[in-house]
């Protein structure tokens, strides 16, 4: 049981090497108790945050990825800003093959939302 | 915590600008609160409106969005040009790269019924 | 609130005009209260009915769909041969773009059984 | 009520006209109650046998298709090998245009199984 | 009842020859029951291992493959290894036209975690 | 295999003996296909009996039991009317200790019905 | 088929003659198009009324049942006294053995809310 | 590991030791793998078994229990007669505190079944 | 649409005057958006929290109550102390006739969890 | 945020004092990820735990009860045994006022189990 070797990069987040950068392969973390605020009210967002990537050379670690998914919890964001930020940082931080972000929001109103936005690097598909 | 600037567009609808224009990503608000008339028997229907769009310039405001279905509920109209109105209209305020609306009607005559329509802006394959 | 004007067309369907033929979009009706009798036995048979279609000129009334639909209460007829002659009788009297019936039986034997069959006018691509 | 008319076909199989072979369409039987054995144990195994299949000339009658699944009870035979045997066998007494077997089996030392085969007549595209 | 014959691979993987070797079709086996451990704190983890392949010309035997799922029960590896690690070894001893490994682990801090990669081999199109 | 020795009894419903008339035992059958006609409007109504009872000396035949309850499908007949008189007749026919009759009925006017009737015999506390 | 003779009573409820007065037997109506409007703020409330009783000689008509709930739709008044509301009038209508309402209600501020109260004729056990 | 002492009772049952004779507990087994035969068409029927008791000085083993459902797969008998019999012959084997065996079976004529049979030891209170 | 009246009490809850105080009924508020912290951590918790309650002469007005919940953001407490402490001060600014908590938490170490705790007015039978 | 102070008790677990102990009130903890090994086979056995319990002066802290359910791992027991064993040990640590076992394990030979066991300190009615 050798302890995979962590290294720190942009926004708190850890990573460590992809054990199989040879080929495509899908990770996907599912984080049901994200919440933030509403930039309006002030009133408190809920949602659930699917983050969905084909790594390339970094693999993100899910304790310090956990830590900067609660860093929203005070602040206050619109649900089409929280998306595409996340999206921004996590590229940044991971620079993936390909990376969608997808927030999944409690009614508000009567109504529920979902925002999904992906990015993916030059000269590749889109995985779906 | 910054309060994102609202300007007010055709049908009382209102708009913020898009926080990332640079990227094609989807917004899916899903109101299951509707309620209109039978333009025939003058009759309550009730379903669930889904609203998909990619954002161009302009995201619409969630509240302004409520007021705007909520302005159904006297009205007679089939399913069929209720859906088409809704897209008609929401593409007028928001001027999108893509929007799809869907309307699922809960049972009449022991039949329910899902309209389904979207448009498309010039030049951009469909989202699906 | 203006009652749309109903026209009657074959088998007894009442249509009224498509109000938006200036896009392609979808229809849904699902009826599961259908029945009919197996030819083999004379049995019952239930089963759920969806159609789909795509509207060029015309749309169906609901409750003329309906008694469409009840007619074959009495009739003794195959699954197959029911699921082809919805078919053909819808595109008979809607003369759609595209359309599609789905019939979904209850268990006969230990078996449920499921038929799907399309129709899309010369020049036009299936919808899915 | 005119019974449609009956052939005897191999395996068992009844078979009736096609009633509508100008088109491509889809029938689905669903049987949840298939049980054979283990060759390795003698044991029993237990599934749900999907057939799926677009008819040229002629469809299978479900009365003699219950009875050639019952036919496999007492047999010792792999799910690989019962799942492209069960393939070959409608293939050879309907002729369809294209046919898949679908068989979803119970668990087994803690492993559930599905297994899905499927033919299509020369110059066929799939159906899927 | 004749029982097939095994033969031994590596990894202790039982194999017996495919049994229809001139079609493409697939064999899913889902795994509810698999447990290792997170190299980080030594805890134990839990997930679904789903294994999918299109066969060549030999088949994995069940028991064999329980046994060699059982076998990470002790090791401490990370989600994204082991997801790679058995699609090596998999395709190691069954030389497949295709194979997927999917993992979908239970929650840690919050979030679970679903890991997807595939195998095709030289001269395939993917299965999906 | 022996045959048990069926005997008709009133509204054409076969019966056998009671295997265990030693002990209360509770015997449920579930008629998800049941129609029948609404006595106003002469409309078809879709529902699902269940049957529930602890028989004395006799129990109901299953084919006979069917025939039973298709025999209302042009009856015009109100829920509650209905649901009294299959709890009247099968009381009559059975002689059980207890008997209870649910009828389910799918929307109409947007509403749905369930209707629950049941008799003990002289002397027996309620099942439930 | 005859048709039931139909009585008006108070709040435009019509009703029939219990079938069945001889025993105590439950009807159940579920209605999930309900809407009313918050007393505070005048916006739309939407849920599920549930009506179950006993009769004693009457039976409410179904059609009238509905325009009776149609009536709250521009209603301001809160869940607490709706629900009782309900419950007084019908018990005025009907004069039942027991009788129970059911609402539950959509979220507002993240919250769904259900409330119910019941009444039982005096000498009477409750029915649950 | 130490294995319990299993001891052979009658119909092929094994028993171990009861490890906690002192309390009442409930042990519940579930086998939705049941075949046996209709005894009047001799067509195979498929149905759940659930067996859930009180021991008082035995436990039955898993494996041989297995075998004892299986010895019904060529068995032509009715419903509410396999229930009691599997009843009588757990009673016999165990001689428990308290048994219960339900039966649940799948749709014939388009009805589903439910049986469900207990025994109490003398002096013992129902345990529901 | 007369708005009620509004009184303040512990807690910063708001109550208004329970409309039906001759019968008890009950009310339910479901709360799955609440979020608090480990003491022994300072890690985020999530659950949802449902209040059930019969009102003596007060019920408690939606939008306090969300603030109330909302309070508990940034406390550190157990699971057992948050349940105990919501019935206690709800009882203490309603003074009901019968009212119970229940928080159930998302899982924490692979275990979820959940607190059910009632309070009774002297002299008053449990709700259930 | 004040930690609650902890206390070391039998079988490694920790617990800290009940924080209501004027009050009845229940807390339930479910385990879904327990394993431990058949006696018989050696092979593993998984299902979940569920602990349910009225406290009398000790609560269990969580953390520890993860580490004693893990403990389960690589002991061969039968489920009746391990059952009673938590629910005794349990009791040994906590001295409640009422405890509940639960254990739920996946399919082994085709069919699943449930065993429960409860404890109640002398003088206490159950909870159920």
């Amino acid at each position: 049981m050798s302890k995979p070797k962590l290294t720190e990069r942009s926004h708190g987040l850890a990573v460590f090497p992809n054990p199989a950068p040879e080929r495509d392969y899908t990770i996907r973390h599912v984080a049901p108790e994200f919440t933030s605020r509403c930039p309006q009210t002030g009133q408190p967002d809920f949602g659930t945050v699917t983050i969905e990537y084909i790594p390339e050379k970094l693999c993100v670690e899910l304790k310090t990825l956990k830590f900067y998914l609660q860093a929203f919890r005070e602040q206050g964001i619109f649900y089409e800003a929280i998306t595409n930020r996340i999206l921004d940082e996590l590229v940044d931080a991971l620079a993936p093959r390909w990376l969608r972000v997808e927030t999944d929001w409690r009614p508000r109103g009567g109504m529920s939302s979902v925002i999904t936005a992906e990015y993916r690097a030059r000269g590749k598909r889109s995985e779906r």
